[in-house]
């Protein structure tokens, strides 16, 4: 036996018939390069779309437990589907639904968080020479024995958590895009893509835009040790590999671009400047699942020491987000203003940790395109600015050019580089 | 607490989300009554052939485990979906997949048999005040642990099965008729519904035609004591009670007209006349799961000792048989023949038992309508006879008015009837 693969497919990957037997052909190519194969399937092009529908139809707000029950058949059909297409192909095959699996989850339905992956079953069906499809997306609940579901894009967690359990040596997931990008090719046409990247550069742009890949499987990757290799389904060159800084062949200084065009700004007026004021607002907001981005607070300018605190959160979390706010209203703060037309702009890579002059370059960049920063928010890899979204595309353009991102060039008369950006 | 009550909607009762919306209010009605309620639900309309078809779109020959995995989504959607409804008229529900409602199976994939119904997680929920909405056409198998299916119609056995379990009260099942009639109305528009019909009469009238009850689901009644309720989705009438024969409120000589015109003939020829021929080739044929109606044994003719048997199966078994068959050709017969296009026509009574009169009679009307028999069987309760399946409709006809069973009038000159026909 060579070594143990993951291989992820997601929804378009299993879109229709003719897709699933693709997919089934490169399952198979894998096992018979010798590897145990274990492969996790989304679910069907707009599967999970319509049975949202089929429950909007039914009920003005679907019970989370039920919503998860109705949910979880789409990657059940995925699997069952590409298990027979297997059969077909001359391979055993067996396909799991996440219970027997053995992906155990808490209790929170439509976001559940996989706690143990008790991967017997799948390990004595490789034993026994089959290729096992494990349907992603879903778990079962430790105590309550319900299914559940991770929330959209779990399917990626899915398979890196099986991926850990088997001490996979490595978690291949298939989209529709080669791999990862320096920027995103439909803006950016000379955009590479990267060979290697790191975890951490990994997070900072899954969490700033770049789409290929979800951010909670980013950091279980990393925490358990998992390399990730993105590549394409529809073709068999190498992607990116997403592994420990140590093992990218260069410290970039910069990475890649990235961009949203789909982030809202809150603004809370008259934050009483007490202990806890503070604390209270992001309390409600983390409570109703909201996922804030940056957070700026003003200094009370006024004698009755009141603040001002704006975030960003992302567009489909605002009404979310208005909700959780409201009961605050009054004690809390006097006025809540939202302005839901934002975009975000951001440069990461692991270089820049030593190079303090790189936030300098990029707002000179900016105000030399005559775009305006509405907020700043920095990581030690990750600089990122709240533009005008109208101005977004010449942003990432002229941040792209100017740290030499297209080709072997150097940034800041220090070092070569090379960069990255993934395609939404 | 009233009482328990198992409710079984069928595919058309849930077929889209305004039906869906019914179901869960006919079952909150009951719940209102004071009953505790178990519903077993169908798959939604079409789902299953279109699920069935997605499956022969990517392999010429589906897996049997994975086309259970497959298949039994259908079920969870409808349940689910349910359990949203019935939040949303503010009753707490939860759905369960046949696994979880404890329906064990043995191991034959897409036509398991129940073994158990470990019904402790319905009875736990029931007594936390919930609606318990049960997948139905499903269980887990018992050593494997994998989904299974219970084959086409196994719904109506979920529902008894449970009702079983649970010692309920009545096991309704809904469905788009009235329930149990004299004879098809779309044929025989003076039919009856009737009110009640025994156990073993609803035995002979699903095994002869009559769709409205699932054969398995009945026998497994009479073998558990379950009372069944045959009802409209669309209506709040009574429908019929399938109960023990004692409870019947009269002994009809004659309950009802069935028929069939989707029957096929196999003839085998020259058949050795040696011990165990025959049981080679039924055997062979309960191999294959084939389900044979009636048999008729020629005696050999010849000085060699070759007999000619001839049997009866529904047409979709047909291209099975044959399969099954193929092996022994040469053994076990010589030569096979097979005619499509049968037709049956049968009465079904308790009554007739103890009158020898009821077949001359069925002979003379037929005889009289110029409809040629081709086999005939019978048992204590019923005669049925294969004809032209063209002449079906007369014969239903001419049979259901010569015994009158329109009316409450008398046959063989001895006693008042009342009789019974289910619809498919």
């Amino acid at each position: 036996m060579a070594g143990t693969i993951v291989m992820k497919f997601g929804g378009t990957s299993v879109a229709d018939a003719e897709r699933i037997k693709r997919a089934a052909a490169r399952i198979v190519a894998q096992r018979e390069q010798g590897n145990a194969v274990v492969a996790v399937l989304s679910a069907r092009g707009k599967t999970t779309d319509e049975l949202i529908g089929m429950a909007e139809e039914v009920s003005v707000n679907p019970d989370p437990r039920e919503m998860d029950m109705l949910l979880s058949t789409g990657e059940r059909i995925s699997c069952a589907l590409c298990a027979m297409a297997i059969h077909d192909l001359g391979h055993r095959a067996i396909s799991l639904t996440g219970s027997q699996a053995g992906i155990v989850t808490d209790e929170s339905h439509t976001k559940a968080l996989i706690l143990d992956v008790r991967a017997d079953r799948i390990r004595s069906a490789l034993e026994g020479d089959h290729i096992v499809l494990v349907a992603g997306f879903q778990g079962v609940s430790s105590t309550g024995r319900d299914v559940t579901t991770l929330g959209r894009g779990g399917s990626d967690t899915s398979a890196v958590a099986v991926a850990a359990a088997l001490g996979a040596d490595v978690c291949e997931i298939y989209t529709d895009v080669p791999g990862v990008f320096t920027a995103d090719p439909r803006i950016v046409p000379e955009a590479r893509k990267l060979d290697r990247v790191s975890f951490e550069e990994m997070l900072e742009m899954a969490a700033s835009g770049a789409g290929v890949l979800q951010l909670r499987s980013v950091e279980y990757a990393r925490n358990h040790g998992v390399r990730i290799h993105c590549r394409s389904s529809f073709g068999s060159e190498p992607g990116t590999f997403v592994v420990p800084e140590g093992e990218t062949m260069e410290q970039p200084l910069i990475t890649a671009v990235t961009h949203s065009t789909a982030e809202a700004r809150v603004t809370l007026i008259g934050v009483p400047d007490t202990p806890g004021a503070a604390a209270r607002i992001f309390d409600a907001l983390a409570g109703a699942n909201v996922n804030v981005d940056m957070i700026v607070q003003n200094e009370p300018t006024t004698a009755g020491g009141r603040a001002e605190i704006s975030f960003t959160v992302p567009r489909e979390d605002l009404r979310v987000a208005r909700a959780a706010l409201e009961p605050l209203k009054g004690e809390s703060y006097a006025d809540l203003h939202k302005h839901e037309e934002m975009g975000k702009v951001s440069i990461v890579g692991a270089g820049m940790r030593s190079h303090p002059g790189v936030a300098a370059k990029v707002f000179r960049v900016l105000a030399h395109e005559g775009v305006n920063i509405e907020m700043i928010s920095t990581s030690p890899i990750k600089i990122s600015c709240v533009i005008d979204p109208d101005r977004v595309g010449e942003a990432v353009q002229a941040l792209h050019s100017a740290f030499e991102l297209d080709g072997e060039g150097t940034i800041l008369e220090e070092e070569s580089t090379r960069a990255t950006r993934a395609e939404p």
